[in-house]
């Protein structure tokens, strides 16, 4: 079993299989020893942190698998912290797909001239180019295909799923009487068919959560939505 | 005549004949005594300043409108230093529409790993809120409806005017042996018709032009346009 990549978050193994395996760290990222799902750097290491992740992300990626939603997911392995899942290429370096109910975070920050804080969006998609050095920009459907990143048709498909996926993650915190305000997504192209799929996690760190006006942590919301 | 507003380089006053009339000022916007057409203070005072952006302003929306492009321009009085225009209301509290040709500026900042400097780009447009509170951030298609700023079919509407009227432009100083690289147009509705017209100026300040390698300032292209 080769490592191949060290993440902030997690390492990446090659599998013999042509599967890749994805061990979850306790590391979180974070900045001045704060969680904080946003950031660009490990902050600190929280026990248990990377198991949670890892329980919640096969969670939802096994229910999306039933719901024959295309993902890298494979299986989980809790003893062992790691996930298989099935080889893919990224857009570019990598893209983020955020789906957005409420106007909070950046989105407030850009558009608060016409928005009020909390105010609901439908299910507003919007991507970003995973770039540290230059804050994570916001790209448009326009230039994501004049840069060769995503023709037109992808993008469509992308933002399809997106809705989808999100509406889907959002119903299940709503059993537990949670609301998503938005969340982060990551696709990629399958190795082998070259369709859309969605990659990497469905963890507290990819999402804001409430119950009712406080908002719930990412390991609190992974407590939540485990429990039984 | 009622002077009705007094913006950073025109004052507006109201008509009798339910026209408005811009006066152009010779203040120009910068920093620290410097001429920057995208900062948000007015820098400094240059002696004809506001005429030659009246001038260059005239000859660009006589032809537009000869073009049958619709403007709220009527006509120009360049002893009084005045632009006479149609009424019109802005998209919200007022948007900058961009057309690019080639990657420099705030593109070039945010999709760098993309894209590499004065790389040619097919005529891309993107919408950029007017807030300088929130340093005019971009705005998607999407986000524009559901803010309801615009629809989507008066973007498709936005969209293929500016790239009509960038082209316009573009060759326009292609006859002066000039590049354009990017421009920045404004729009409203006509207040009478509601149709989406081209307002504002054009002037040297609202576009980036190049003389093969050399970047052609703001007021030195007025001169070399408006030279007979």
């Amino acid at each position: 079993m080769e490592l191949i990549y060290t993440g902030k978050t997690k390492d990446v193994f090659k599998l013999e299989n042509e599967l890749y395996l994805l061990k979850f760290k306790d590391d979180v990222t974070g900045e001045n020893g704060v969680f904080d799902p946003g950031a660009n750097t490990v902050g600190l290491t929280i026990d248990g942190a990377g198991l949670a992740g890892l329980k919640l992300t096969s969670f939802f990626y096994s229910k999306l698998n039933e719901l024959e939603v295309p993902t890298h997911y494979v299986d989980a392995n809790f003893e062992e912290q790691t996930m298989t899942v099935k080889p893919a290429t990224v857009f570019g370096k990598g893209l983020e797909v955020i789906c957005r109910f409420k106007a909070v975070g950046s989105f407030l920050r850009r558009y608060g001239a016409y928005a009020t804080e909390g105010q609901d969006l439908d299910a507003f998609v919007e991507v970003t180019i995973k770039d540290d050095d230059r804050q994570d920009p916001p790209i448009s459907e326009d230039a994501l295909a004049m840069l060769n990143l995503l023709t037109h048709e992808e993008y469509a498909i992308l933002k399809e799923r997106t809705i989808e996926i999100a509406k889907f993650v959002g119903a299940e915190l709503a059993k537990k009487d949670l609301t998503l305000y938005d969340i982060k997504l990551e696709f990629g192209r399958d190795a082998k068919t070259n369709e859309i799929i969605l990659i990497d996690e469905i963890s507290g760190g990819n999402m804001r959560a409430y119950k009712g006006a406080t908002y719930i942590e990412p390991l609190e919301l992974e407590q939540i939505m485990l429990a039984k």
